[in-house]
């Protein structure tokens, strides 16, 4: 560990920077402009009444949507970009701005446009699209309910069938079923796609979209509509969250967002999948690009307040040799390297982690017929564990950076605070993280299997236990035993039996692999025999969930350090390749470290081993820390969004 | 671990609140009584605007200040309550309400009125204290600057004697000098205690406080003086924070805060403390009192916070077996367990471990003089513990909370947004939490001698390589050995080995002890070595930092535990007292398995022990569980408080 291979090396940061900006390097350096030109909104983001602060960020959202940012993902003949790649970068990259205006952005484009796109057909298309595309049309996406948040398919909005007009009547069953949190709500949005149990002859056909006017054109909420607004937020408090109570609103037939389910005039339902389990989660798969964005936009933000903590690290000094005139910079302590270079490397690793996913996303629904439900699948576990995973290490990363600045970190004019406040629930939307990881885990356990999607945990338990177990254990056994063996290498010369190998992607692989699969059986195992025992499932459930989330957590992790990885792999041989390598070895190494009790108590790793491990985190931080700087520059995030008085 | 000595039995709310309570209940329920008649402001810190907010939470102060709550520790002869430990209970419960007022509190009362207190003589007190005890004079603690925060020793204020005069020239240096994040200055403050290098007939004798003016009778600031106010802030947006620079103001000799030195109406500086280093930090021991204040703040706008979010995991239903209308309750969720009831435990071992401190406190400061400075550093250690541990905690307890209650958590009118961002800060301000520790890991390394108080950790370095390490590494090991033989002992009978003593107090605390000992006797051994080796010592500093840290955190942790297990064995026969043991175990068993890499790395815990520990703290949590609602009401946070629409 001791020779360093980035010593009296220069990071060549405009190639970093294009090497993180990846193939959509244009999109984002037009949104980094067009955030400069509205960068004053992070001023009055302080300033502005709650009510004029809404008005501004829905200004700035239309104004954005002139330029075409907004637009990419949509379709061409509406005036959109069709590139859903491109869609996801700009809105991540929108998050170097305010977050209400990206939050805003989120629910007009993503969710409301989405649920159209995705949900609706060509009769919505033609109608409502190029509306939308342009922020003429602001929406809402009415699907969480005050008593029903993650648990959707509980919904308790009723749609019913009315034959004799040709309309569904909209009824909110109680308070628990009023629509709540819902973006758009409470001052803008005209129109939303809602959420409802569908109802035709008596029959509940379960969940189903359907589109209901708000509001005239005047602005006044319509009859059959009760809205109230939710209020003063921890943070975003530029998007105008509300709740939405329906009271025998009627919309018509034509409403129903009808691509997955149709009701003929007659009141005949009928849709191209037969299990309305199946035919529940189809339509929530369209969700998933919403997570990915949110995913995205978490990280990016998390590279506001990291490059404000590392730049201000490197300049400010505090306390010095007695009787020296010059006091120490805060990064040349080691418990500050501690501190923030970890971050750097995780940011590093979720990035290029994004990357893959929105990618991912990106192949898939450019071509969704070509897509098996497997890759599908897939595509949403992977996108679940970034969402979760990626916000979760944003909030972390921005509040140890606050506190790298200490008093004046606490100032709202350096970003910290707002970007703190308005990430936080991002952990909780799209999907709260805990039950993400179910979803994660759940499609581990089961091997991606057809009921994969359902949320509900506790009825999980009955179907891992009536599976395979045996398969599933014995599928991940073999790769660890192979792995052990892989392990027994001799240590390398030069390097004692404790430092050997503690850089080899190899190693760093197959530790993350062993801990996935032995997490991901144990889990199976632990279920089977609950319920072989006779305990109630909900019981089974409850003391096995830890379990199932760290093994939804180890998936993730491992997951992430592939993307890295691989993105070092195929970097130029150079400084900058190093850098990354290094990066990617304090990522890996990080993750050890940080399970390294686990590693311990099952075997793979010594105690002597351990500390090495620990010794290697600290001497990468050591390495790393004269290339601290050029690595956050390298974000690229603009220096008029700083907005920071720090340097 | 099976039996459940909880089974069936219920919990004395009442007797558990007095005993929480303790000694100060009626001050405490007094305070109580005076936050539930001031409730309206947790509405109003959303809607009033920044100027009508700081203005209410002035009145609020003040009227605070006509019920006698806020003059427990000031002298009985200036109309204060001279009784120190009430002052401690009473500004501590009073983080039950808006949190803005507490701050002002503390600025008011404790930081300003404590200057004048402690660092003042007689012609300061008959001059100012009742006016300062009824709040008709608002005054600031002027020590922080722009570029000295932590290292107060190198302040650029300076306060130069003018013979011909006698006056004191007050001139901020530079803009690195000016104050900053000053409470009071913005709007209020009439007056500061400002701390400054005062320079006399061209010498240099340190920092030292005098008594400026800011504005007068008509709010104007005074020539002189500028001030500009700090701007929007993450948090505590009620307190008006300034900036403060001097520019020639001119004070009478007599506006000295005297107590530890003077100068002569000829200019001559005298002061019964000879060493310049010890005169300081004389001074700043005064300070130890708004630690002790901070760190019990923390610890009760935690329990709102966890109040809350225990309550509704109470209620709150989620999913649930299929086919079943009933959905399962948050709280029977093993994760959400895991979640919270560790919390609830921590909070109470910080209750015990803040009693302990706050009572140290008044013992000493009670009777200055016949207080060694032994206890006084012993004091000071404990208080910088309780303090950066028990803020840092209660920034993770109120995250955790506000993100257990998902959505609903998001909104300011469940209270989590206001209490996080708020209390936010409390982990930089009265002493930044690293810096903190390191003081506290000096006290041990030092075994608390005489430079124990130098914030300044780089002369750390040498001082420790100078001191007979051999004779603290033997000391903590001969403790070390003799645990480890204590250890040894054989299963009891019943329980697998495995399991055997997991619930022992003598373990816990032998193992809490033996890592106490090992990391600081090891970090200086790092520290004599690195010196030894012909290192810098800021090179050296920089490497050992993350061990000192350690080292720090695990005394301070040993002595919480040390604090709980007290009151339990002093705690009637009952169900009270078994609630409390298995709260006790369970803090005990959680801060073990949080740090069980380290144990297994050191040869104390083998890999199957530390899976057991594990399993320990999961049963405890269920037999906690059904009690989770009765220890979260028995802090006794007042229903007109929790603004909650969660329950």
């Amino acid at each position: 560990m001791a020779s360093d291979p980035l010593q009296d090396q220069h990071i060549d940061v405009p190639a970093l920077r294009d090497l993180l900006d990846g193939r959509y390097r244009d999109v984002r350096n037009r949104v980094r402009d067009n955030l400069v030109e509205h960068a004053s909104i992070l001023d009055e983001a302080e300033t502005l009444s709650t009510d004029d602060y809404r008005d501004r960020v829905r200004d700035v959202v239309v104004e954005l949507a002139g330029t075409g940012q907004t637009g990419y993902g949509l379709p061409k003949e509406y005036g959109g970009g069709g590139d859903i790649g491109a869609s996801v970068a700009a809105f991540e990259t929108s998050a170097f701005g305010d977050l209400s205006v990206l939050v805003k952005l989120g629910v007009q484009f993503g969710l409301f446009g989405g649920a159209v796109l995705q949900l609706g057909t060509e009769r919505h298309h033609k109608k409502y699209m190029a509306d939308i595309t342009s922020g003429a049309l602001l929406g809402c996406f009415a699907m969480t309910e005050t008593g029903h948040g993650s648990n959707v398919q509980a919904l308790g909005t009723y749609a019913t069938y009315d034959k004799e007009t040709q309309e569904f009547v909209l009824q909110t069953q109680d308070d628990s079923a009023r629509k709540d949190y819902i973006g758009n709500a409470a001052r803008h949005g005209t129109m939303a796609a809602v959420f409802a149990q569908l109802v035709v002859d008596g029959e509940n056909h379960g969940v189903h979209a359907l589109l209901a006017p708000l509001r005239d054109d005047k602005g006044k909420v319509v009859d059959g509509v009760r809205i109230e607004d939710c209020g003063h937020k921890h943070g975003l408090n530029g998007v105008d969250n509300g709740r939405i109570w329906f009271e025998g609103l009627r919309v018509p037939r034509e409403n129903l967002l009808n691509k997955y389910a149709d009701v003929d005039e007659d009141g005949t339902y009928h849709s191209p999948i037969d299990n309305p389990d199946r035919r529940f989660f189809t339509m929530l798969g369209t969700l998933v690009q919403g997570r990915v964005c949110v995913g995205g936009g978490a990280i990016n933000a998390s590279k506001v307040a990291l490059k404000i903590a590392v730049t201000y690290g490197n300049r400010r000094r505090q306390f010095g040799p007695k009787d020296s005139e010059t006091e120490i910079v805060l990064l040349d302590y080691g418990m500050h390297q501690r501190r923030l270079i970890p971050l750097i490397a995780r940011t590093y690793a979720l990035h290029f982690a994004q990357e893959r996913v929105s990618a991912d996303l990106h192949r898939i629904f450019s071509d969704v017929d070509g897509a098996s439900e497997r890759r599908r699948k897939a595509l949403e576990s992977r996108a679940a564990a970034t969402k979760s995973l990626g916000t979760w290490a944003a909030l972390d990363t921005i509040q140890r950076s606050r506190e790298a600045c200490g008093g004046a970190g606490y100032l709202s004019v350096n970003r910290f605070s707002a970007l703190y406040d308005d990430v936080d629930v991002f952990t909780t939307f799209e999907g709260d993280n805990t039950v993400l990881l179910q979803l994660v885990a759940k499609g581990r356990l089961t091997d991606l299997a057809a009921e994969f999607n359902s949320l509900n945990q506790v009825d999980m338990v009955g179907y891992v236990a009536g599976l395979a177990v045996e398969t599933v254990v014995e599928r991940t056994q073999m790769r660890s035993l192979l792995e052990r063996l892989r392990d027994a290498v001799p240590g390398r010369g030069g390097l004692s039996d404790e430092d050997a190998g503690l850089l080899d992607p190899d190693w760093h692989l197959s530790m993350l692999r062993w801990r996935e699969d032995h997490l991901t059986s144990g889990a199976a195992r632990r279920l089977k025999s609950g319920m072989d025992g006779g305990t109630a499932p909900e019981e089974v459930f409850s003391r096995v969930q830890p379990h199932i989330i760290a093994a939804a957590r180890s998936h993730g992790e491992r997951l992430f350090y592939e993307a890295f990885l691989t993105k070092v792999q195929n970097t130029p041989e150079g400084t900058n390749k190093r850098a990354l390598g290094a990066l990617c070895d304090l990522y890996a190494l990080s993750l050890i470290e940080g399970d390294r009790a686990w590693f311990m108590e099952h075997g793979r790793l010594s105690g002597d081993r351990s500390k090495a491990v620990q010794a290697a985190v600290e001497e990468l931080c050591r390495q790393l820390r004269p290339h601290a700087e050029d690595l956050v520059d390298a974000f690229g995030v603009p220096p008029e969004l700083l907005r920071t008085e720090l340097f």
